[in-house]
């Protein structure tokens, strides 16, 4: 094996290098700063688990993102963990047992058996809260607002964000009686957002014109608030809980818009892809530049009944370095450099750094200088002790 | 499977609740800052690497402690990394290629295939620091210092400091012309601690008596710094490079009291237990109460070669939940409890949170109440507006 090769890193296993390091970890601590300020408490999710246990619930999707390992101590399969979000729910199931709504925020590297276009890499660092124990609009609009929140603490500028119901697809599709297979069709359909494709295949599957036209008709119902209208025309004749979830979306936007008046609200009715457990409002936020989401989220009631408690949940997450990149990462130029030696000089150094300072210190022989360790000041000796003075910079010298 | 099974995490693979996800997330940001603030650049290793990158170099040890994972996209076999300190010398070698002295630090989950009864489970949560480029004892005392340091940062007490040279083992080994298999019987000796052992297998491998009576010699060779003065004596006839190691322990020895006067050094010279890449000192500090070492490190030269750059190199690393452990964690009671609607109540709330306050808001038909919230203050209407007020506690009301 040649060096070259040994240097190779696998597709999406990235390494994070100074400075985008510090400003994820800047990042990661702003972020759980403000769900601290919320009431959130911070969790850490075991990093691999019993397959049985980490998937039970979740999809088929996430399975085929799972790594296997075999656990040597007992022969048993499990799996690295691919998204936290089931894992909390089951913390706050069976961990926790807390009465009422319990909130909870994380950060921590996932694991993805296939490197996602959409999501950066197959080792992401997932961020993020969930609220258990409430079922009500109130907690869906404080994961709304904290989500969007995250994005400007982050540095986004303009924000755009999605707002969909799984409700009103399940409902409908529901009604229509499809068979499993007839429902395949009509999800891909839609998945495809091709008006042609969507059609030819409720065709297919659903006699009832009226039940025909409403399904036809969701894979058209995008676009601002006025799509919630064209909605509520259009499933005049659906089962209620479709109304009721145009009810929800309605709340919902009035929630966003008087805390978030900036961000641009637009409604999807019929986006369904990478919403796996999710039973209620779904939502991603997108910045111009990135066509995946920065934010994703939604309700997922229920999670929990498989670990013995279905409790309400609604929450979000976001992928840390992704946010990172969204302002450029420039290191301040804001260390001392200090001598190799001299009398009085660690007392002077300690000092420095116990007020906060950060004090580079010279080792013997060293041939690098401030410039190359970000130090625009340095100790000199005065008055028999030691103090900061400017250096010169290389522009002042020319 | 029952409800029981699913609940089941496997061995050593921890899920951290509140409070003590809180209590690593503050050690984590105070070990990182300290190390910023000694000039240490933060760096994320990748969670997983092609096993030949990995492995390169570290020997057996810790190719046994790896996840194996075959990757879907190319074939090749890939390993989750088991310690985070031979990848950092990768970064340093090839990814920043920086001259002169690198400071770098981290703090990320590994796994370890093996739960090591020494090390807390098989997801500890690597912290700790690399300095590349400087081969002299200044690098190393700087080493010892923010080992010493960080583990007084966790709240640690009494602190004993144990200090040995791979370099004394390698140079009589070496020296004694012993083949690989009588080096390893001799090595197996030594990591018994059993005197009669090793001169058995010493007396079987060794034909000069002077030889073997200073191989013999290492196994007893631990204690006060009374044990460098043995030392010399009883490696008088040995190779130069034992003095010079003995010399370098002296040097360490003064630089830590300097500093660290409080510490109880000794050393161990026979001690060679988990120390797989290292090249010269070696160092683990314990804590009373803690049968497992708190900090391990050492120099370990060169292990960047086989990614085209060969550097000296020395370091340490901690483990965070074992860390956080030190002192006992209660969360502050400081949240302030505010009602789930009002007038102007959000405007309130905000300009709290702004302010840094942590304020939990009740959800709607919410029954848990402020003291399960850690909130010892609520917020009441007053003069048009909202002001906090103490709430009366539930010993005051009894």
């Amino acid at each position: 094996m040649t060096i070259a090769d040994r240097w190779l890193l696998p597709d999406g296993m990235d390494e994070v290098l100074p400075p985008q390091a510090s400003r994820m970890e800047e990042l990661r601590r702003a972020l759980l700063d403000l769900y601290h300020r919320w009431g959130y408490d911070q969790v850490m999710p075991p990093p691999v688990e019993f397959l049985d246990s980490l998937l039970t619930g979740t999809g088929t999707e996430l399975d085929l993102q799972t790594f296997k390992l075999t656990d040597q101590m007992t022969g048993r399969m499990m799996g690295v963990s691919a998204d936290v979000t089931p894992q909390v729910a089951r913390m706050d199931a069976h961990s926790l047992k807390r009465q009422g709504p319990v909130r909870l925020c994380y950060c921590t590297t996932v694991l993805r058996a296939k490197a996602d276009p959409h999501q950066g890499g197959r080792s992401p660092v997932q961020v993020g809260l969930e609220l258990f124990g409430h079922a009500g609009l109130e907690a869906d609009i404080e994961i709304l607002r904290l989500a969007l929140t995250s994005l400007q603490v982050a540095g986004a500028g303009e924000i755009h964000l999605a707002l969909g119901h799984i409700g009103i697809y399940r409902s409908l599709v529901e009604a229509a009686e499809l068979s499993a297979e007839q429902e395949k069709a009509v999800f891909e359909a839609l998945e495809l957002k091709s008006p042609g494709e969507l059609a030819a295949r409720v065709e297919e599957s659903v006699s009832d014109p009226a039940m025909a036209a409403m399904l036809c008709a969701l894979g058209e119902l995008h676009g601002g608030p006025e799509v919630l209208e064209q909605a509520r025309e259009a499933f005049a004749e659906a089962p209620q809980a479709v109304g009721a979830a145009l009810d929800q979306l309605r709340a919902l936007h009035a929630g966003v818009v008087a805390e978030h008046p900036d961000v641009a609200l637009y409604f999807d009715l019929a986006e369904l892809r990478g919403y796996q457990y999710h039973t209620g409002m779904m939502f991603a936020a997108h910045v111009p530049g990135y066509s995946q989401a920065l934010a994703k989220g939604g309700r997922y009631d229920d999670t929990g009944r498989a670990f013995g408690r279905a409790r309400p949940a609604t929450g979000f997450s976001l992928e840390l370095k992704l946010l990172a990149n969204l302002v450029p990462s420039e290191p301040p130029h804001d260390g001392i450099w200090a001598p190799a030696e001299g009398e009085g000089l660690a007392e002077a150094i300690t000092a420095l750094r116990e007020q906060g300072e950060r004090v580079v210190q010279a080792l013997p022989g060293q041939r690098t200088g401030p410039q190359e360790h970000r130090c625009r000041r340095h100790l000199v000796p005065a008055d028999g002790g030691w103090q900061v003075a400017p250096l010169a910079a290389a522009s002042d010298q020319a």
